[in-house]
């Protein structure tokens, strides 16, 4: 496997991921390009305040909206992940979280990038907060926790690693609900 | 917000989605580059069979493993995103669905791409294949529905839109698993 896709160049380097092509040749002789994100990886956290989720309103540029979603953060290469979360929740939502509970790992887009994602829940939250990227437009959303789980199962809530996130906390947290 | 990110140009085009690069500036003078995919949009499908539920094991170039994942794939531009789920659903699993369900749309990846993924589920299935993509290398990997369940809950399945897919299909069909 590894010779087949050894023809390959970094296409564009961007601040926190890269593109890198493959030539690739089908089994009928055609010579094709495959793209591949190189991504450091990210966090997702469900940050619990009372009976709340504090969830974000966020532009995405890339669909040229804004969107609800959870706290969530590009990694640093390198970066630990559970302080990269830490720095994120603190970024974004002004709070820091004293209890933090890992809920495993996800891959958001196995077809086109190797990002793979840490997910957290954060609770005992306390006023402390770090200045936002320059590039970000964020507003807090708190939402009540069953608000957010309803909005994930009947599909009003779309951002994938937020659903995961949520019902992943709900099925180890309240299983019943 | 129209006027600030109009300066991109196409970085690269692929063979289902392309890379678009946008000039930026930042608030202290600094110009940079963000990178956004664009693409045609996708599906992901939840095949019953019985009490099981048909997974594949497929590899993933950019993961460079295989992987375990509900079976989906890319629309090709403006096509119709139930015929686009009837084809990908034979061409991968080999089996053509009567009755199919609308779980809803999720973004897997808002941070970098535009992607639009489009989730359904599919039973009354019957075995009429379509040939797969020359490209691809997948297994058919029957789980029960239980256990994929368990797997999505408890972090084993790692696939973000099959995390997603599986627990809207059990909240639509039996909440009270």
């Amino acid at each position: 496997m590894e010779d087949e896709y050894a023809d390959s160049r970094i296409q564009w380097s961007g601040r926190s991921w890269r593109l890198r092509v493959y030539q690739q040749t089908s089994k009928d002789g055609r010579v094709f390009e495959r793209g591949a994100i190189e991504h450091p990886g990210s966090v997702v956290i469900v940050p619990i305040l009372e009976d709340q989720v504090l969830f974000l309103s966020q532009y995405r540029l890339a669909l040229n909206s804004t969107i609800l979603e959870l706290p969530a953060g590009t990694r640093v290469w390198e970066e630990d992940w559970l302080s990269c979360s830490k720095r994120e929740l603190r970024e974004e939502t002004g709070y820091r979280a004293e209890k933090w509970l890992a809920l495993g790992e996800i891959w958001p887009a196995p077809g086109i990038s190797n990002e793979l994602m840490h997910v957290y829940a954060a609770s005992d939250l306390h006023w402390d907060p770090l200045p936002a990227d320059d590039d970000e437009e964020i507003e807090l959303k708190p939402l009540s926790f069953d608000e957010a789980i309803a909005m994930a199962s009947n599909g009003e809530l779309q951002d994938a690693k937020s659903i995961v996130a949520l019902l992943r906390f709900k099925a180890y947290y309240a299983p019943e609900l």
